[in-house]
């Protein structure tokens, strides 16, 4: 019988140590610990694109998984560690608008502020708590410590502020809220928000600073290469992109631009 | 009794979030999945990048190990997505020529076409086949499935063209092929092709654009610090280094660049 | 049962498929083993920095862990490659000076030269002692081999010459030691040495280059955004750190600048 997955999420960057001091903090508690990383390249201290990261990847672990995310600014001040039961999944945390994106699909089913020592390192510093406090109560957790051991009960979490589209009349406005690693550009514009004009075919048009598309296409593929092209991501959301080129870097486009797409 | 290694080679970028897209669909279907990065760091759609990581590592694991390469530009396009036996090891991927430099070892044993839906994600994009078409049939290949279930037969794989080396009385002509993370500059020319002329010492000399190496070596630590060497590397192929040093970045030089040995 | 964990620690770069080959040559002999990351961003070649992280990450692992560390730029020549206990932790190394700053915790309780083929690759190549005789060792140690059956005793480990930070009266005088991920410099003065210090509060200087700092603090946080701050780190040094900045690069400070604390 498998006991939880435990995921880590970090600003450590690719290759860094650190990550490797948590993993042994976990399997120091729990040797047979699963840790899958999901990803240690979100940018110093950049809280909100460890959101974005969390509510993509989060929801498609098994049940019972354990989401370890480590984007801590405040460590060391008064902002509070919490674990969250949200869906199926679980999340162990600093309570500062990690859990923002995800908290919009439904409420914490159990939210719970991390004060019991008994499940933390015996000695804790001030400038690691991902590796003192956050992974040891993972590690606790994945051998089945019930959540209420973990603290009291905790009232709410701190919710950053996300734009969302807004959507008009034949018109949608948003605005590039994420780059990938092809350079594709994210925006804040959903599926649902576009199907009417999906459905129109080319006679939509998507336009960020003086680029413009005609259309929102299924897929790269269905335009020539080095053609901007907007589709709907596999994340949910409209993305424009260059096939077979960078669109952030040929287009110099940046997270906050604003996207218009009208029909 | 453990099941077959699952492993992943992309172009998705170190850190990237979809490579955990990936391992979530895979442990949502197989819990116990035994899952190992070969790398994400393929440049952006270079299948001939992937062909030759898959060539150098994928032969090395355990038999009936399922590779999944996902460098695939033409997603949601027409090309297949095949699953091939390859020797002793298994591939799941886009017929675009991943497997091209494996396919000259040995015909595919099996080549399967992936058209059979009951394996896939219930709903598939039209971008990321990687995460919803074969990360979960890899998932499913691993608990046992049969490769028949995927779907029929597939006629030919879709061949790249890479060039080899040629060999001439006293003479081998090839080129710089790839270069690693150490700027080592690896060559399309066989250990084979320089057999006669590594047996005859110092005499042979090894050229690239205005550089030139007297004498084949045995290690970097043959030579000083700082000196250009010519060496048979870890996986049997000629490559120029600067013991030290970066030889890409030191000589300017890159793939493509014409080698010459001659004895 | 499980077995012990293996870790790898190298120069190769993120993304490198030579760190798949070790995995694969391990996996080969012992398809269960259970393999941990600590890092692949090593600099080249650099063993002083491979040094630091095996000091400060591999101490915290299960007992019995297995550490294969290949910084090996003298791959091919005379050096030894050795098998080493260190506390409770086993290592598998090039004895390159890999293993000084660990030797000054506890001298080796067991010290064996790498030299019975038997448990080394068929074929060894000249260029990659990592995968042809440090993964396979591992992985056959892993499986319950006695470090015996290795080779002989080795006499004495290659040390390499790291400088201690000075304590005068009042006063310590130390250097820039490495530069994590974050750009905080950690310098080579223990808490101990500035233990006094902390004590009298805002009393203390730390000054690197033309920056000084007024106290040693606690927590990033304890400092508005943007200031300087000293503080001891997670690892036990005196760090210097910008809150929510990069000291390395906004200060263009280095390793082996000359850091001073005075009270």
């Amino acid at each position: 019988m498998s006991t939880p997955l435990i995921t880590l999420t970090t600003d450590f960057g690719n290759g860094s140590p650190y990550v490797a001091q948590m993993k042994a903090a976990i399997f120091a508690i729990h040797r047979e610990a699963d840790i899958v990383d999901i990803t240690h390249a979100v940018p110093p201290q950049q809280i909100r694109n460890g959101a974005h990261v969390l509510n993509e990847v989060t929801p498609r672990f098994p049940p019972g998984t354990i989401h370890v995310a480590v984007i801590d600014p405040g460590v060391g001040s008064q902002r509070a560690i919490v674990y969250a039961q949200l869906g199926t999944q679980r999340y162990v945390c600093p309570d500062n608008g990690l859990l923002t994106l995800l908290c919009r699909r439904q409420p914490p089913a159990e939210l719970r502020s991390l004060t019991n020592r008994s499940y933390w390192a015996t000695e804790v510093s001030a400038t690691f708590h991902g590796r003192d406090i956050m992974a040891p109560v993972a590690a606790h957790l994945s051998l089945g410590l019930s959540p209420e051991d973990l603290g009291p009960p905790h009232d709410a979490l701190v919710e950053l502020d996300f734009a969302e589209a807004v959507a008009l009349p034949g018109k949608v406005i948003g605005q590039i809220e994420s780059i990938d690693s092809f350079g594709n550009l994210i925006t804040n514009i959903t599926a649902a928000q576009v199907a009417e004009c999906r459905e129109l075919g080319a006679a939509a048009r998507v336009a960020c600073d003086e680029h413009e598309t005609f259309g929102i296409r299924r897929a790269y593929s269905d335009v020539p290469e080095g053609t901007l092209v907007a589709l709907v991501g596999s994340s949910g959301w409209l993305e424009l992109a260059i096939t077979g080129g960078n669109a952030a870097e040929m287009l110099r486009i940046g997270v906050g631009a604003k996207v218009t797409v009208a029909w």
